[in-house]
């Protein structure tokens, strides 16, 4: 069955999701009667492209390449018409939109607005972009219902490991009380290399930037800003909450010392930035902060850039899981995995 | 929508089911429009009792706790007729058999009988029985896609814990290139004690046995049986393959030593015992045995009876599900949790 993708930005998690629709079509085929064509492109530095009849996506991987922007997909000299982003949204005859902009987590823009343009026009959403979720889930999902559509967003928290598909099938029916997780790979890098190389912060920090986890500016990841989207998505999406960024106590990891770190390993407990909300009667409270956890805590062996979430639940007690938090391919999957999530429900349709 | 259900088998897990259902009536029917019907239930010990207007579970639980017969349903002047289990199946009215009568691993039976009964007479089976889904998983899968019915086996491995909805909605569209796991949570107690609180093995073991986790013939865990039976089903299930239990490497826990534990300690490892499954071309390799993990491996910190599971798949790498491996509010939660997925199903189809 073919399913009308367009993509709203194309870095690296576009990308990402691009390479495995391309490495893996006969599978998707085989496996899920699934036949995407990707019918709009739309990027703020590398152009656009709307093409009702599908766009190739070697030829485009070819363009891009080269370093050539997206309009230019016929050739040089047969420049197609650049289109806005909204007007692609509502132009295109996509049944699904790939929302993969930028994460502006202060304002959730230009997000929000693509987000409702296509549940407008009748498209259903996928995203792995923290502003919108965190800012406006309930409005959005609200929107989505009323249209009847999918607004889906697994990739938000710990990309492609699922989180909210294992809430949504595996959980089915239990009540998940508290939520506790190690949401950020950066901190979570940094905190595992000041225990098992003894680095200092500033050490561990500066290996973390070269390796490419942290950012020239790395303010969001170490003083818990990340982790704070990542809780209030979790917060509002699984436990009903409505918080807010500002509602979450924030304490980073700039403070802790590679002494700190020491000595809590020698006493037998490990030091992790930790995301946590639960219900506490009728309200929901969230913090993210340091926590010294004892070495049997599922959390304390998550090292290196791992990404780990426990649910604490009234039938099950506590399920954890474990696996990447970031990546090109891991959050590209997290997009195809909502695509396909989708495609069960419109092949059910059809 | 009221589903209506038969139990064949109510020790632990069908108590554990019937609790989870009279306790969660009221927020089943809200969140899932589900409204459960027992219509029949049929147990080796307890006696067997068909009601098409539904079983009062709370009449039921006095009934058992006071050790009378189920067919002393309405009292013991007004004995209902007693009904053989396979006679029963065909004659209930019901959508849903549970089957959660005890493990036989050499031969399935009586469980696969029944399963087959059911699938045979139009209802669809969920299980957390073992032996049918080690020994005759592809058959009973293809009578029930034949019949257009589920056959369902969450509570096979981990209990509750779920592996099978995991990979079905979580890891959809990525391919599990191997499987290997903590599955027996009695042996995993019993290395963990001989570590944490230098006991030999014999001193663990009947700890164990205090304790509830070890039967007082421990041979199908500590010889790796239970574990076996279980990697077979992953393989099977999971991996595709054909595999029986005679085809896994098989090797136990009681070679080991507190001596080998604790240098193992030393050399920064510990003891687990494994079980594992990968593809190998065209071929499944199955073992069970006990492995000395890095302590940075998700599997190493999984201590006491708790089980865990290492997805590996190509897109996202490493997928770690730590949880509960057995319990009877946690297995009785399986069997909810495959029956809501069967719910969902129902209700589009009506």
């Amino acid at each position: 069955m073919e399913v009308k993708i367009a993509l709203i930005g194309c870095g690296t998690v576009g990308r990402g999701l691009l390479e495995i629709l391309e490495d893996k079509r006969a599978q998707l085929k085989d496996a899920f009667d699934f036949e995407p064509k990707i019918v709009a492109i739309s990027d703020l530095h590398k152009g656009s492209i709307l093409i009702p009849d599908g766009i190739k996506i070697k030829r485009l991987f070819a363009l891009l390449d080269e370093g050539k922007r997206i309009e230019h997909y016929y050739g040089e000299g047969n420049t197609a018409e650049l289109i806005n982003p909204l007007d692609m949204i509502e132009q295109c005859d996509a049944e699904i939109i790939a929302e993969l902009t930028y994460t502006d987590i202060k304002t959730g823009e230009p997000a929000t607005g693509y987000i409702k343009k296509a549940l407008r026009s009748g498209k259903h959403v996928v995203t792995s972009n923290k502003g919108p979720a965190a800012l406006h889930y309930k409005e959005l999902q609200s929107l989505a219902r009323k249209n009847n559509l999918f607004f889906r967003i697994e990739g938000t928290v710990m990309s492609g490991t699922p989180v909210f598909s294992l809430f949504e099938c595996g959980l089915t029916g239990a009540e998940v009380r508290e939520i506790m997780g190690i949401l950020n790979g950066t901190t979570n890098f940094i905190l595992s290399k000041m225990e098992t190389d003894g680095l200092d912060y500033a050490a561990a920090l500066k290996l973390a930037q070269e390796r490419g986890y942290a950012e020239a500016d790395p303010t969001a990841d170490v003083e818990g800003y990340d982790a704070v989207a990542k809780v209030v998505i979790l917060s509002n999406v699984i436990l009903g909450g409505a918080l807010k960024p500002e509602d979450v106590k924030r304490e980073g990891i700039t403070a802790l010392t590679r002494e700190m770190v020491t000595a809590a390993k020698e006493e037998g407990f490990r030091y992790k930035l930790i995301a946590q909300t639960r219900k506490a009667g009728a309200k929901i409270e969230a913090v993210v902060s340091p926590q010294k956890l004892p070495l049997t805590d599922p959390l304390a062996g998550v090292m290196g850039a791992q990404n780990a979430l426990t649910f604490d639940t009234d039938l099950l007690g506590k399920v954890t899981i474990q696996g990447a938090g970031a990546g090109k391919t891991e959050t590209g999957y997290s997009i195809l995995a909502d695509i396909l999530a989708i495609n069960r429900h419109l092949g059910k349709k059809r």
